[in-house]
């Protein structure tokens, strides 16, 4: 009986720490949001925040209608591949409903935010209703890959990996996505040419969306012990300190990069270290030390101001850095948890293995990087086959003169020459672009008129 | 002393809990503010984000001063109307002060939220000073109905009503009172005439508060199980997995019938079918079913937008549908608590009567009827008479010049035109639109120098 | 052994708490960014957004590598003035790790807000490479203070000092340091003459940052309490209590003095009444009564306004009022506790000794004057070294034309100009200020052109 109180005293003790979190997590969908419609043209910035609006509702839905199960349902039949059960969750029984429903909670802010990261890459050129589709089955790029790596019975656990917050399943897999994505819709009008006027248009909106993801990120990787009671608030608090340190390197690392290239401090490349190297210390946050933590961080940023530099290269048009931050930074960060993950002796959930740098051999780093080449592979696989079928009924991708007049007025009715318009009646000398001006007149004349 | 120890232990745990879910439920100011000021013309909207602080400032010191009391006090000659005592909180008793003080927190924040749901639907036209006195006197319009509701004398109450977060004190009251104050201070100038130029001025800003709303309204839904205790946790890990997917049940609904009416994603039908969602699923979020909150949110959105469709179709202007949202929404959720509502057999604080389809019968839904009814009425009546004792006193609307050159300039002496003046001293040719340039240039004669 | 679980949980119910409240307290840097970029023009408002970013990381690593160790070292060696020990922090032993990282983080988000408050002062003139070094070592102003104050064997916590949430390190360190940085780098070109053209060119984005600042304000000081458990969550739920009636209060008196001066409600009142009056209650937030807190929020609100007005007239040019409201602030909270705190009877963590007004005589009251001049007289010091050192060696101030261009073309390759420039292509008629015309043209020859 004292027994049964102390664990259920526990148990609410965790469900705060569970419940917390989740509603941290879930501004990241603010902070994602305001980064990129800072990071595009004002002519999209509003078709981008509906994106990510998009994301949660149609991706929310889908999770809860089979994702969850897929993930981490227990029916039988549950294999390594996935779970079977808890489809259409809805638990009634009284005794089980607090965990599942945390549970839930905890897990559909995860998957809502994989499916975020790919609308970077698409942006400026994606039509809506096909990112609608997208956002909807993206959930189940996700679902197998969490399984493996979270669930019980998932084939890459059994073998001992490690990835505390989701490097795999949330940034491997956003960032193949994201890679695909940018390849198969191609480069936005104009750009990569001598005439290209793409920039990031509201550079303030954009450091506040990497503010409040950075801040997030702490929920993101501390949430991830699922819970607080026993030794995990020990690991929680190493999370922390190990996410704060990771991204302060990786900041010094694009503050000195920016500075070498250009003699200057660029907004973009400050965004993509911090960023890149919270990516880079998701996996093994908890298990590793701080000094550590600032190697992960710091190569992290490098590797990722890199790969962004090779995608322009490259001329694969990626607007927000999708691949170069998720991608690449997700896999740097799997692989770094085979190099530096040390044995978790105190909470006892995450690690049973060292990895290569603290002595425990190479037997860590191979399974890392099984679980980052066939998590990529899968994924790319999956998006390849959806994108195609999008783009053979949908279509993938807006008309010329549909980009031209921007997004947010094609698919939202948003007209941010508005004030330009008017002024123009008042004025015989005509102040607005001539690009864009004939575009929006004949289009206005397409459509009914906005009557709120 | 066992049982005591167990006891205080509990005790910080529920502070913990109250505490956080307050700090959270404080952003839904910011929420209220961006989505406000995204929704109004740029002359107004640093006016609408100050309304938003003068909220929470005299809002917030006239519910210390009588409001928390009328509420929650339980000194002699306390009824089923209101309670008595408690008046200018200050306890200095150090048994009862943690948990009267964290209580306080948490109904201040809900205060506050009541009032801010007025100010859209006066925006762009209204008086500050005569904001300012409104802000005040609100108070009394919500401490009332809270009683009723949620103390342990409350009429609504012992009859068993059940509205966990809120609908009818903080929803109803709020979009009773819009709808009213849309009607007395009558439509903005111009408003449902060919020469409408009123629209969404910013809606990147609108749709950041629409997701600060989304967040904090997890906290407000959850953190109203005032505990994380006992069988609290799972009742409050039900309702964040209801109020979530309620909200993407909204979601759809609202794509949909944008794509339906205008081939089109408008931004104000987004918003609005998401917020009516959470406002529908804010009165049985901890006691009903997933399914259920689906069907509850979906129908929350499309009540919302059908009334959004009528108000303008009766001319009522409302520049942010707070009636359409809060109002409809409102007196939805207390309805669809009634056909919903399952016995709370877990935490054992909310409810003791199924609803309707749950097999209870009529009662419940009689009851949520007669809240929905009575509090509309009460704040129906009580904001007619103090709106038409300011507007014969301070008056309610801005003259018509003031309008025309807008709030900001008229009440905060912040000058949009700033750039375009200057501009126009370099040009020989105007570039300042005709409408306000006369207006502007007469009144700063008028107005001293600004000196910071 | 019934004990030592008591003890257990006790220790992760009091490590939930300071990790939420961290994490809450993070956010205060994107409230800090917002209120400032809203501040200045929009020419310098990337660059101020940056300065938050860089706070962040070099003052983060800078505090890791020493100043956690000068402020909490316990080893042989450490005395009244400072700490030895845990310098470039990274705790492997799993009993005390837990305690070490969770006090770390918490400890980092003060030290970066202490560095935070001094960007205002510099804001639209200062070098960024200049600032960077002044983020890396500004750590090392406040991180002996904080030992004075809240190590065990600080000199100041010796003599009794009571300083709940940090006004003395934190407020009186960032505040001395920006009137400091104020008065070297002088005034922005053409301030205080006839041609002064510099206001609030964001006002949205500065009520919004006064709102992040506000909510994250009640975890900056009930997190203070450092824990939960025992009486700790009672002296927190007063704290919030506290911190909100005392901002209310604040708010009032600048409503008042806006309209008494103006006749109108300018919006820098507003946010430097409400944020000194959170300033002011910081010190004593846990250890004074409601009503004393009213006073106490209102006076300070009233010190602030007029030391702002005071600094105007000295023509001391400071763009976001940091000395007036974290200076004079700080040192009316430290000050105020002198004379209004109370014995802490509940917790028995904060304060032994009753102020003046609490009967207790001028003890108290002399101990905080001496906390805030040995403070002021410690941070002035070093600032002036420092600053002198950076502006010999790198030059503390842009050039007179890079100032007119602005410091986000400048520093960080950002042109606001952008959509201008294309403009005039398309008309006979110059639409560009003049102003800043012929020095963007001029300075973008010299830069290499922009590749992302």
């Amino acid at each position: 009986d004292d027994y049964d109180a102390a664990r259920t005293a526990r148990d609410w003790d965790d469900a705060t720490w569970i419940l917390t979190s989740s509603f941290i997590i879930f501004t990241m969908q603010s902070g994602f949001g305001m980064l990129e419609s800072g990071c595009v043209s004002h002519k999209n910035e509003v078709n981008i925040m509906m994106k990510n609006v998009a994301d949660v509702i149609f991706g929310g839905i889908s999770y809860w209608m089979l994702g969850y199960g897929f993930s981490f349902g227990t029916d039988p039949g549950t294999n390594g591949f996935c779970g079977l059960g808890k489809f259409f969750l809805d638990p009634a029984d009284d005794a089980s409903m607090g965990t599942e429903y945390s549970r839930f909670v905890f897990q559909a802010s995860f998957a809502t935010t994989a499916t975020t990261i790919v609308s970077g890459a698409l942006a400026e050129r994606v039509r809506f209703t096909s990112y609608l589709v997208f956002s909807f089955f993206n959930t189940f790029i996700y679902c197998f890959p969490a399984h493996w790596i979270w669930a019980e019975s998932g084939w890459l656990r059994k073998l001992g990996v490690v990835d505390v917050a989701g490097d795999g399943p949330v940034h491997v897999v956003g960032g193949v996505s994201a890679l695909i994505a940018a390849i198969m819709i191609k480069p936005r009008k104009g750009r990569f040419t001598s005439e290209d006027h793409h920039e990031m248009e509201s550079p303030v909106g954009a450091i506040l969306g990497l503010f409040i993801l950075w801040w997030s990120w702490l929920a993101f990787n501390c949430g991830s012990t699922f819970g607080i009671s026993g030794g995990k608030w020990k690991v929680a608090s190493r999370a922390a300190t190990n996410t704060l340190m990771a991204a302060n390197s990786g900041g010094i690392v694009a503050f000195l990069s920016s500075y070498v290239v250009y003699r200057n401090f660029h907004v973009r490349y400050v965004i993509n270290g911090v960023l890149g190297a919270l990516v880079g210390i998701t996996a093994c946050c908890a298990v590793t030390s701080v000094k550590e933590s600032l190697a992960i961080g710091g190569l992290a940023a490098l590797f990722v101001l890199l790969a962004d530099a090779a995608m322009i290269r490259l001329k694969i048009d990626d607007p927000v850095s999708a691949f170069a931050v998720h991608g690449v930074g997700g896999t740097w960060g799997l692989l770094a948890t085979g190099l530096f993950a040390h044995k978790d002796t105190v909470a006892r959930i995450f690690n049973d293995n060292n990895g290569l740098v603290a002595g425990g051999g190479f037997y860590l780093l191979g399974i890392q990087a099984l679980a980052a080449g066939s998590i990529a592979l899968w994924t790319a696989s999956i998006v390849i086959v959806l994108y195609k079928i999008i783009d053979l009924t949908i279509g993938l991708r807006l008309s010329p003169s549909e980009e031209e007049s921007g997004a947010d007025f094609i698919e939202h009715n948003v007209n941010h020459r508005h004030l330009h318009t008017k002024r123009r009646k008042s004025t015989t000398v005509s102040t607005t672009p001539l690009t864009t001006a004939a575009a929006t007149t004949t289009t206005t004349a397409a459509l009914p008129p906005r009557t709120v």
